[in-house]
């Protein structure tokens, strides 16, 4: 009897081209990161139930898989910021401050399945935690990173929108709706779905709010522009609240520096309806959206936040961090069709098929390529020429080698281009200076086309 | 009320400097085994318990984290190679034969914790799966994947032993003796710890054999010498049973293609006393071994299999794979002090220090100098100049960059090489030039120390 093979729903499972592509990112996102300064971290995906559900309650708990080991009661983690916060805690004595750092790893929740919703999931996350103290200039660089990862990744129709939580709190401070800001930025949140005119209504209705109160909010969110014509309408409201002023401060800090951390101002929008959750942040917020497909919601989001451990220790540890859910995103790439399958997609450059009983002088060659470097597969199954020309075609490999008796004699290897179908017959030297032209030709090109 | 941060037993949870050498492995891995036309793969973590027990029984059920969710049985993984085989079943019609995978992932078993013993750890699996057949030289290319691996990590004193089922099968059937065979192998296993006498009182007491046929057993396993000296005294017993022949001629075949894979002899002995599990291999087995460390036993295992999927499909799926215990292998090294630790340890290669209100000229410094690839920390917290070095000192940075009024002024930047503590003031092209030289000759060093 055979055991039907499967793979669990909401669980991503790729083949081998596609896998490549995926590789090709998260190589790219561990790169970028490292550009920065970030140091990479590998905790473990089982954590004690008790660690993990600390801050507890709501989704997380319904969602998590959890079950007990033993007397032990155990839980597959669902973010990379809890384990995070307890590594913080836990090393506090052995880090250094500002500590940076990356992850990329997978995560589980137990969701209802559905087409493009996984329960197994790769986040990227970085983030940085200072000890007692975290100065803004470290909000200014995140939208650099965010700009250098979808860059080199390929993407260039995208924006960074970014806000500031006290600006927000701030200005419901003066509004004196300090106590509803939360259930206010909710109701905002739906602008870009139902219009201000049904927010309007919401506020009024629903939310109790003054026809002058709902006015002063809408006329607040409808601030647009570029970014110092944002900055110059928010100078307006200074000097009536401290906490707005310094969220006003922080923000134009973060756009100062933008151009000199190489950020093109299109890439780059102060957007006053990025709200990002309700407590946990407390500074810059960021969201980045596909400018031509806004459907897909943002890609890499985060902010600043006050406190990362506190259920874990008396330090204080502020911190600010943005995520991406490569899983998501790679799933959508694909079924958008951005995804650059010409690239390095096949497992070897070289495809080597011997065509004499000894092998020795092919494997010679395939010890040799190696050596400089060039991904080489030795093939050799008995099959007729034609099985093998198939095998790599379906492969995909950019270059086939043969090494026969006449070439052998000759001191030559014939090798054929699979993409232009030209076959040549050089001595090794020259063989392999033609393959490495053609590989660094082909390696230009980012994973994601737009 | 504070949760106590903490991380589970038996789980592997590594500091920065450590973890950025566990990095630098698992690299050189990925790049060792492209080189040889592997296609990297990644399968889910959990799978259905059914799926993942189908063969059933055993040590693995008793070790293998199982629990329900909704009304689903999972399990997760406890090796990589029933979800390869769970894969290749699965995907069979959409993949290309010969099958070369390489995966690096997490495994899961729930054993006793001791020192040394992990219940979360990496494997690093690669095999090559033929549709039907599989070619003797995918075996032979082997022991070349092994060499390239670890001598690119930096080991030197290691040995790659093979044998071949064939023959040790064939070898019990010549003495009559197939059915006591498993037996007797784990009997023989002993050897080196029990010594040849303790073996023989076992064989005639224990397994009932006859004396003659317990010393044609210990002549048969003490066949050392150099791999041609150990084949020609295999063939000493050519002609006696037709799967001996095969197995003698397959490991032929490996022997003599070492050389043109480019295996210097040092590394590779003929060993009769390898034998690797009873049921699963069916021709070449691998063990090696730190030469200076016998007692850590093998750190890269595997062999030639008849049937990679047999519980999930009627194909006939041959393959030949290997597997290291990444984590383990790790945890070794560094017990032994093995790990090279003035190797790229540092998250950032240069730290740097605006001395100035304005950071933008420091800012437009670490976008040039992240442009021409160097990891760079900027570092802008208020602290005294003294803590600011300290930081530099702990997180191993090579270079310090400071960039202050005067050095604005006069277009150069000042930068000091943490090692050796010479300070420089040049522009930033000589900067650059000075520091990725003084990078390159760093990262001349493998992550292994011998």
């Amino acid at each position: 009897m055979k055991i039907q093979p499967r793979t669990l729903s909401g669980f991503m499972e790729l083949l081998p081209r596609q896998q490549m592509l995926m590789e090709s990112i998260m190589r790219t996102l561990r790169e970028t990161y490292a550009l920065y300064g970030f140091t990479p971290l590998d905790t473990p995906l089982i954590e004690a139930s008790e660690v993990l559900l600390a801050k507890g309650g709501g989704e997380t708990e319904k969602q998590i898989y959890r079950f007990t080991k033993g007397e032990s009661d155990l839980s597959l983690r669902f973010d990379l910021t809890v384990p995070l916060a307890k590594y913080v805690a836990l090393h506090y004595g052995e880090l250094a401050f500002p500590f940076r750092r990356y992850q990329i790893g997978k995560v589980y929740r137990g969701e209802r399945a559905q087409r493009g919703r996984f329960r197994e999931f790769y986040q990227a996350d970085i983030d940085i935690i200072g000890d007692g103290k975290l100065d803004i200039a470290n909000e200014a660089e995140i939208p650099a990173i965010i700009y250098q990862t979808f860059s080199r990744l390929g993407l260039r129709q995208f924006q960074i929108r970014v806000n500031n939580r006290k600006i927000l709190n701030g200005f419901y401070e003066i509004l004196g709706l300090t106590e509803q800001a939360g259930e206010i930025m909710r109701t905002v949140d739906k602008l870009a779905k139902i219009g201000p005119d049904k927010v309007n209504a919401l506020l009024t209705g629903e939310l109790g709010l003054s026809g002058e109160q709902a006015g002063e909010i809408l006329r607040f969110i409808g601030i647009t522009g570029a970014n110092g014509e944002v900055l110059e309408a928010l100078e307006g409201y200074r000097g009536r609240c401290d906490l707005f002023d310094a969220g006003l401060d922080e923000l134009g800090t973060v756009v100062k520096y933008l151009a000199a951390f190489g950020v093109p101002e299109e890439n780059f929008a102060v957007d006053l309806t990025i709200a990002r959750g309700l407590d946990y942040y407390t500074g810059t917020v960021y969201e980045t959206f596909m400018t031509n497909h806004p459907e897909i919601g943002s890609i890499c989001s985060g902010g600043r936040y006050d406190n990362l451990a506190e259920y874990y220790t008396d330090k204080l540890l502020p911190g600010v961090g943005i995520s991406i859910g490569l899983t998501r995103l790679f799933y959508v790439l694909n079924e958008q069709g951005m995804l650059n399958t010409e690239i390095a997609a096949a497992p070897a450059d070289v495809l080597l098929l011997p065509m004499t009983d000894d092998l020795s002088p092919a494997i010679a060659l395939a010890t040799q390529l190696r050596g400089a470097g060039i991904r080489v597969q030795l093939y050799t199954e008995q099959k007729k020429f034609k099985a093998k020309m198939s095998y790599a075609d379906k492969t995909g490999v950019p270059y086939v080698v043969f090494v026969g008796e006449d070439e052998i004699r000759e001191g030559v290897v014939a090798c054929k281009d699979m993409a232009t179908g030209e076959q040549t017959k050089l001595d090794v030297a020259r063989t392999l200076a033609r393959i490495q032209d053609g590989l660094t030709k082909r390696r230009d090109g980012a994973v994601i086309l737009e």
